[in-house]
């Protein structure tokens, strides 16, 4: 009987490892899509994700079959409802990578994104990837010195929305309302899309060592924060 | 043990009901504090998401310690798993709750909405308090009608939005950049605000009826559809 649990419970990790590289290769199509206005490669982005939202459903039932027939308690069923919680960031991950895939495709032909912006807007991009990637070693590895490692990753996003914030409030600023709206809305959905990595790795370390990492610090508006310099407000 | 049980299931369903109390509450008094830039309230809406939190945890803890100990099946099984997921769903509306009150303390003594938005701002909050009412009221009744009555609500919010987002891209917005950015932001705090309440209200159906509403529609981009007429993009 034990068997036949870790092998449900490996199966749901390999789940949750396919979601995950699903979702990196989706934010990087997506960032693709909109630096080179590719209409084709948007779609496909849009279209991918029903896989991603079909693989959670799969992970979800099977974690629940598992809750019923296998009854764990103390760790194994902490591991059991850390993976919802997992599938459930991944699944939110992909939506955002969507989101991004969709401006694209709505701006087509013209990009959503003026060229001064574009480097700024790879980086963040290619960081989302890497991020993600880097949350599916750590659920193979249970790295727990990897998952820590996001932490700072996810430092650099925060200073890349913060340089996108500091072009938007530029008084040079040229390229009107509507770009500056996109590019609001681009700014968020990578940072969301690194606090869900990084919210993945926080969880297999509590798994890991028992322990919470500090409470994840999600989306504090740093790039408000740093253009106006209100800190105290 | 059964009379312990449904007493312990009781109890994260008032859990729910609190929490979302008090988000509702958040939020309808983070939009006072924005609209009328009242500094002492909106440290109030900020410091009172700790609690929030708690009872997010709180529930966390109880609801894996009945699966530990009782070890639900079937129906009862999915009651506690879909517990989880609403306390996630109150838990990050009461972060986006937080979100408006820190936007406001950051503007003060500025205010963030400019005056001719002032009106849509606040429906949009009302609405959003009034969609986090119900939801807790069907948590309570388990009323599938009222249920269903949230996703009206929410296509309301999705015409507020797409006010909001006319008014940026006309030609005639004299706010600049910095506050196309703020409502830009708070468009879809109160957008995703909403989301959760319609989520948490489709988990009940779930529970109700067994049958999952059709997949959530959470933040399709509407407004920016709506405002370019790109629907085909």
């Amino acid at each position: 009987m034990r068997d036949a649990y870790h092998e449900e419970l490996d199966s749901i990790s390999d789940g949750l490892v396919e979601m995950a590289r699903l979702v990196g290769s989706a934010i990087g199509r997506a960032t693709t899509a909109m630096l080179d206005s590719d209409l084709k490669l948007a779609e496909n982005v849009i279209e991918a994700d029903q896989k991603v939202d079909e693989l959670q459903h799969d992970l979800e039932a099977r974690a629940i079959a598992l809750l019923a027939r296998q009854q764990p308690v103390a760790t194994d069923l902490r591991i059991v409802v850390t993976s919802l919680r997992m599938s459930a960031d991944l699944e939110r991950s992909g939506d955002l990578a969507q989101h991004v895939a969709k401006l694209a495709r709505l701006r087509y032909p013209d990009r959503a994104v003026p060229s001064d912006l574009h480097a700024t807007i790879l980086e963040m991009g290619q960081l989302a990837q890497r991020l993600m990637a880097k949350a599916a070693e750590v659920i193979i590895t249970k790295d727990v010195d990897l998952a820590l490692q996001l932490e700072q990753d996810d430092d650099a996003m925060d200073l890349l929305h913060r340089t996108l914030f500091q072009h938007l409030m530029d008084d040079r600023w040229k390229h009107g309302i509507e770009t500056a709206v996109d590019v609001t809305l681009l700014g968020r959905y990578y940072e969301r899309f690194a606090d869900h990595a990084v919210s993945v790795a926080k969880r297999v370390v509590y798994l890991v060592t028992g322990e919470h990492a500090d409470e994840l610090q999600t989306d504090v508006q740093p790039e408000i924060q740093a253009v106006s310099g209100a800190e105290s407000a």
